[in-house]
């Protein structure tokens, strides 16, 4: 029998689950503190629900990456690619919740595609959205809490911003015909990766005309601040769509203003999933080796609705990427903690007595562990050591007559004869 | 399209899921406080590993009920039925850990099987193991940590021990041949639930002889206190492995002296799966409408060695099912707490200064919310209310002028006036 995982998905053990399970808790404190609630959706799902043409869109290839299955009833199922599409259906078959419904979830999505570097099969995220509001106040707080936990992270982050109205303005002036808009802006997107040449033959490839690719190019390259670029879109397009997308980029602009957030403004930035109606959002890491994005999100207004077959359920969000935020700091932070241990109770001779001394210290809430089983003291060194403890309490025979417990700095090597409530000041 | 979730799964809107996150914490913080590091292992695994033999057993229902599927390389994958397996393949894959290692692991698993009230195909169990230690101690801690989980949530409990090796002797004693003992085990386990005459009529079914039958029922229906199960049991059962199980228990006994744990020794205990070898413990809640068990776990010393094919990992561990727990607190607590959020911020005409408002509350780290546009004051209340929030914070411009805001109090409807140092305070 091979011992071994299924491929592309991974074991994190202590080291590396403590450092994503910290990062989970700064990233949900930030959610909390802007007033989300958290909610929980199965992991499976009906194919049905994850395959839904208006949702991903049939060109991306999430759709055909679902792990698919069927249960003993025969009814068809996958593991869900992401949290949006579940979140949406939640929404649809709960009509009675109170508006705007502000929720985060956090949690495993799968895809059964090709392993690269740093993709995998099974992968955590980190979703924020807000339900019923067409406010773009809503999509100023998507990028305040970004800016919220990569200061509480000490990650230094980029924010990119644009406007799907305003790259649907832009492929309507250039005359993209509607069938290839959806493969047109999925080139558009990789702009700052493979360059104007690039986007231009890729273009080429859909056999768009001449003067259109050059129209598409000429409005997506548009360099300089984000008032600039939007002065310069607002005086070449004049479409409805693009109107509507440069009025909400104006005004989400002055709000993030407000919040003291920093952003880009990028026209070509389209992100891959079909659903997006307004601002879309991307977030890179600066100074890192990390290059793919580590959030991404954007306006969803049709979704639901489309779901439900009526109604108007304005929505927006963002997605934290949980594998590349982690990797960042693995690569910042160097020296992983091994153990949540804070003190390691080393009995000599006092075997009985220490559980007593342990389960105190545990009652303080003082991560506390001791030998399962006789051990001398430099093996039971040893082992705070291998684990990196920071304090060992050494109990003998002595100590426990005078009430006084040997508490030692296992950094510094330092020693101290302290009382119960000593030792428990110290350790906290 | 049908807007449903797929059979069996089900949505956590916030009020539930923001118990079970409560209930996972206080879960998590004992673990922690024991000593136990967080592992993380992958929902998906090869089907080779979840269906191994010497796993889960033959005769259990877990095999058959495993989601299978397949990925695009045609590889034999499955949803893990439980943490257990995937610790074993972990610690197999990783002989450099240093021993004993202590992890806990919560997360999802999934069962294909029939829906009954309180069973679902996907749910989530807490666990902690230790691997590495053949001493009671273990066993003992484990149930401390059961203990105290049960303190901290404020339910009654009732532990229920006994190990397997007893059993094994039982079944040697009473001539049960070797084929036939999985099943008798089974049989034997639910004296609890269908009595003397139903133990006696199934063991019937599996063509043991009445003497065996009979002998079976004299030693698993002794009743007592602990210590006269134990000396009966010494006084009737002689063979190696009776003796073992009898001495392993009355270790077990005095440890749980030390850590001041109660426990009821139920010589019928033996709990579904093949791989426990030693002590096992099954806990129920008193006073409660819940009758399926809460915790269950046991010694398991043989599922890495058998894995590898070599070596010996003793190893010791239980499973916290939130899912019964959950729903003996929701019976107890009645009310639920619909969010997490403190205060929200009723701009009055103060939107933009508002925002400074909140943001200031929010880097206290008190979870603030604010209407998203534009809203009169009753419509803001109204929110509040029906989100249960338990203060707003009234801005208008006379306030800020003055610099002090009204913070009301939503339960009493006592209102204040403060400045900003004064509601941060009044809120924490």
């Amino acid at each position: 029998m091979k011992l071994e995982t299924a491929k592309g998905v991974r074991d994190f053990p202590p080291e590396e689950k403590i450092l994503r399970q910290n990062i989970v808790e700064i990233i949900r404190d930030v959610f909390e503190r802007y007033g989300y609630n958290p909610l929980e959706t199965p992991l499976i799902e009906r194919l049905e629900t994850l395959s839904a043409k208006f949702a991903a869109g049939e060109s991306s290839d999430a759709i055909k990456e679902i792990f698919r299955f069927k249960d003993q009833g025969k009814r068809d199922l996958g593991l869900r690619f992401e949290l949006t599409l579940s979140f949406a259906r939640f929404i649809g078959m709960n009509p009675q919740l109170k508006m705007p419904f502000k929720r985060y979830e956090i949690g495993r999505v799968f895809r059964d595609g090709p392993i690269k570097l740093g993709r995998y099969r099974e992968f955590w995220q980190c979703d924020v959205d807000i339900v019923g509001s067409e406010d773009m106040f809503a999509d100023a707080e998507m990028l305040a809490i970004v800016t919220d936990v990569f200061r509480e992270l000490d990650l230094d982050i980029e924010i990119e911003i644009n406007n799907r109205k305003i790259l649907n303005g832009i492929l309507e002036f250039a005359n993209v015909p509607k069938p290839k808009s959806e493969k047109a802006l999925i080139i558009i997107d990789k702009l700052k990766k493979i360059g104007k040449e690039g986007v231009s033959k890729e273009l080429k490839g859909l056999k768009l005309e001449d003067t259109t690719i050059k129209k598409i190019l000429s409005m997506i390259n548009i360099k300089g601040t984000n008032n600039e670029i939007l002065n310069s879109l607002k005086n070449k397009l004049d479409n409805d769509s693009s109107k509507q997308g440069l009025e909400e980029m104006s005004i989400l602009l002055n709000y993030l203003k407000e919040f003291n957030v920093k952003a880009t403004f990028l026209p070509s930035l389209a992100r891959g999933l079909a659903y997006y109606t307004g601002p879309v959002y991307e977030v890179y890491l600066k100074n890192s080796e990390i290059k793919s994005s580590v959030v991404g999100g954007g306006r969803w207004d049709n979704m639901i609705g489309n779901f439900l077959g009526k109604g108007k359920y304005p929505a927006t969000g963002l997605s934290f990427g949980l594998e590349p935020i982690t990797e960042a700091l693995k690569l910042k932070n160097k020296e992983l903690k091994k153990s949540v241990i804070q003190v390691y109770v080393i009995p000599i001779k006092t075997r009985k007595e220490c559980i007593k001394v342990a389960q105190e210290l545990r009652k303080e809430n003082i991560k506390t562990d001791m030998p399962l089983s006789e051990k001398g003291l430099s093996k039971c060194l040893d082992y705070a050591n291998a684990l990196g403890v920071p304090y060992v309490l050494i109990v003998g025979e002595d100590e426990l007559k005078k009430k006084k417990f040997t508490l030692k700095n296992m950094k510094t090597g330092k020693e101290e004869l302290l009382n119960i409530e000593g030792v428990i000041k110290k350790i906290k």
